[in-house]
């Protein structure tokens, strides 16, 4: 099991670190974290509504202070009225507070044009992650039949899902995204994966990551009906990562979410069982170490649910703090309310910038000999592609090491720059890249674009 | 896999609570929740400290504020140093903040009368339970080897084990705690039920919860001491689930960590391998809600270690706010700091408390008929045992329920109290209990023991 997010790379990068704050001499002075999507990590500052919220709750003599607007003092009052002993310290129901569940319920309502949802089928979690890890577990087959259940996972992908089907038993299946356009999602290799894949596995469960991570492409509402008649078809279970929701920076693109999509379709479609992400880490707000997050799981079998139930109830809650974090995100301050204009404002400052970022991204590694990179459509990533010299590769090889795994490594210890490389989350067989986040803000980033300039011609350089 | 802390009794008491709303009669007119150790729900107040830090590290405005004791502005500051970007919405390290690693670590050797801990091997998580589960997942044994590894749990025990150890597919070997001699851990027992599981098992785990989970005994020096050689002896992993160090209720006795002891026995006993865990859920301050906890990790293989950790790392971090909360705990304020005088004052005035409500259930349930009970020597619980009449146990086999169950639901019923049936802890066969918890406060405990003395009598005249 390997969590390339989180590897060897971040360990070095870590150890540079503390080298430079020791005055070890190097030819850069700071390591530039471009390896994780933590916002506030890279200098993004928190949405006020949200912390003054927690700030409430965790102290309830502040709601009677004047220091803040009435509308953060009303919220922070209804959530610890859900709260059991008016405490943020109880616990909370294991699905997460009933008045929080019935808000999201009403922002994915909103969201998807009034379609409804039901609270009751909200589940609140220590971020999406927890939610991912739940409804995988589903699918561990503990009667050992003759093939195993797999999960169909986009390549590349987010590292969490093979790292986690792997320590759950499970068969992994992979389609690859069309880097040549764009990384869509391509139906016929859907197809084709599938059709391989019964070979060895008992297939169950696909899994699409939109916007994407780490591809950041977003898919069209043409593309996801297709590949809600193609689940529907293979009798696949939906498990639509959609953390991203918020992160859509080109203007003539959308978010279309599986379940609206699904039940504007009509019968049989809006019948097939899906799953769908949310959290707090990403969108605007980025508030990755608060773990908040959510499922919403549709049409899923009773019995199916309940267990699953049975199953968080023995994890006793999620952090009640990341539920109000979550109401938060999903109830925002409305136009009238105190709060509004300085959320909107902070909301569309990051969101702006995000966008800024990820078109200065592009375009800076776009224009670089050797490196061909896809827009950012989405999300907060870009997946350059690195035309990698066969003396590199070679190279490589004789340290045992992927090809683009050296390039990374050669990269943080000649630039400091954290990237991760493409084969933590797959690639076509002779493709490299890696993963950068497109957070690092202002100097940083334009700093970071030419230490990677840099370091990229003189590597070419060498391996030519 | 079965909750009971949060099973058909709970459910029904929520049901229940709904229905008193809703104006039906009853011959109660409130829920009382004596089934889950979640002191703030039952009433308890916040530790003043605890909530102005969560606040200052939620809102970092609130630091230049002059509304709050210097030390609690101090350790937000020294908290925030801690994190990226200076924010609790960044990712901590998957282990836990460096610092807060660093103050548990103090707050061990502090406890442990100087004998050092180290940072390295602490990690902090989203309170004890989901270290117990991490730990007991390096158990699963993928191979499928003859026998199962298998895991040694008290009987009666806290059904977080139970249901993890189903879950993960491993071996379950109870030992009998001896009722007649105030819930102690007997050796011969332990001896005997290890023997025996290994006809069956490959028995790798002893788990101990000290003072006991539902049982409230708090064991000697000398019989931690057995329990250790009998671990050395038999090479078992021992973990230690010492979530309620801090509520120890009778004055003669005192808390024996099993590091401690193990330390000081010396050679070979100091190098078995230990896990111990700790909460911010329960003691004095009681913020489940919070999600704060920590395993330390002694002795064991750094190859393990190691696995354990990368498993970790796939689940990005545990809140951070539970982080700081855990700080907290492990580092009060000390006398001559600002808010040390009310940090004793309420600290002092909640264990007072516990100790009087401890005496008092105690009391009340030995002083009833057909009801036995020890003494409530530590942790939140009483599990008084019930003289069940054969008249009750044909009815409940006829309605194809445990006898203890049918009690527990004609109580929850008849009186608006919700307690666990034994059942869900496991007892001797024949023996039928209850666990109830200590936590309601005042006339709320006083009235709860009205109200069961005048169920129990009424049941007993009825089914005798």
């Amino acid at each position: 099991m390997e969590y390339a997010v989180r590897g060897p790379l971040v360990i070095r990068a870590l150890a540079i670190e503390k080298e430079l704050n020791k005055g070890i001499k190097k030819s850069f002075n700071n390591v530039i974290k471009a390896n994780i999507g933590d916002a506030h990590a890279m200098g993004q500052k928190p949405i006020s509504f949200i912390r003054q919220v927690l700030a409430c709750v965790s102290d309830p003599s502040l709601i009677n202070s004047v220091k803040y607007p009435s509308d953060v003092r009303q919220r922070a009052e209804l959530l610890l009225s859900g709260c059991g002993g008016h405490s943020v310290g109880s616990y909370s129901h294991s699905s997460g507070i009933e008045i929080i569940r019935k808000h999201v319920a009403e922002y994915i309502a909103r969201r998807d044009d009034g379609i409804p949802s039901d609270p009751q089928h909200i589940l609140l979690s220590a971020g999406a992650s927890e939610s991912i890890r739940n409804i995988l577990k589903l699918f561990i087959d503990k009667d050992g039949r003759n093939k195993k259940n797999a999960v169909m996972i986009p390549i590349p992908q987010y590292p969490l899902y093979s790292a986690t089907i792997v320590e759950f038993g499970l068969g992994m299946v992979g389609y690859y995204l069309d880097e040549s356009n764009n990384w869509a999602l391509n139906i016929d290799e859907l197809e084709h994966a599938y059709k391989k894949s019964l070979n060895e596995f008992n297939t169950r469960v696909l899994c699409v990551i939109n916007p994407g991570n780490p591809t950041g492409q977003v898919l069209s509402r043409d593309n996801v009906e297709e590949i809600i008649k193609f689940a529907y078809k293979n009798k696949l279970f939906l498990l639509a990562d959609e953390v991203y929701q918020d992160n859509i920076y080109e203007t003539d693109l959308k978010f279309h979410s599986f379940k609206s999509v699904m039940k504007s379709m009509g019968e049989p479609y809006s019948q097939i069982e899906l799953c769908s992400f949310h959290s707090c880490s990403k969108g605007y707000m980025g508030e990755c170490g608060i773990r908040g997050g959510y499922v919403e799981v549709v049409n899923v079998d009773p019995e199916v649910f309940n267990h699953l139930q049975k199953m968080t109830s023995a994890k006793l809650c999620s952090t009640v703090l990341g539920q109000c974090a979550m109401d938060c995100v999903v109830k925002p301050p409305q136009p009238g309310e105190p709060s509004y204009d300085q959320w909107l404002e902070e909301k569309t400052a990051i969101l702006d910038s995000l966008k800024d970022r990820a078109r200065a991204v592009y375009e800076a590694y776009n224009s670089i000999d050797g490196i061909e990179c896809n827009p950012v459509q989405g999300s907060m990533y870009a997946f350059p592609r690195i035309e990698m010299p066969q003396k590199a590769i070679d190279k490589a090889k004789s340290l045992n090491q992927e090809a683009d795994f050296f390039y990374a490594m050669e990269l943080l210890e000649n630039s400091g720059i954290c990237v991760v490389p493409g084969s933590g989350f797959g690639q076509k067989p002779g493709t490299y890249h890696f993963r950068t986040t497109i957070l690092p803000q202002g100097d940083v980033l334009h700093d970071m674009l030419e230490r990677f300039n840099k370091f990229h011609n003189k590597f070419m350089k060498e391996y030519s």
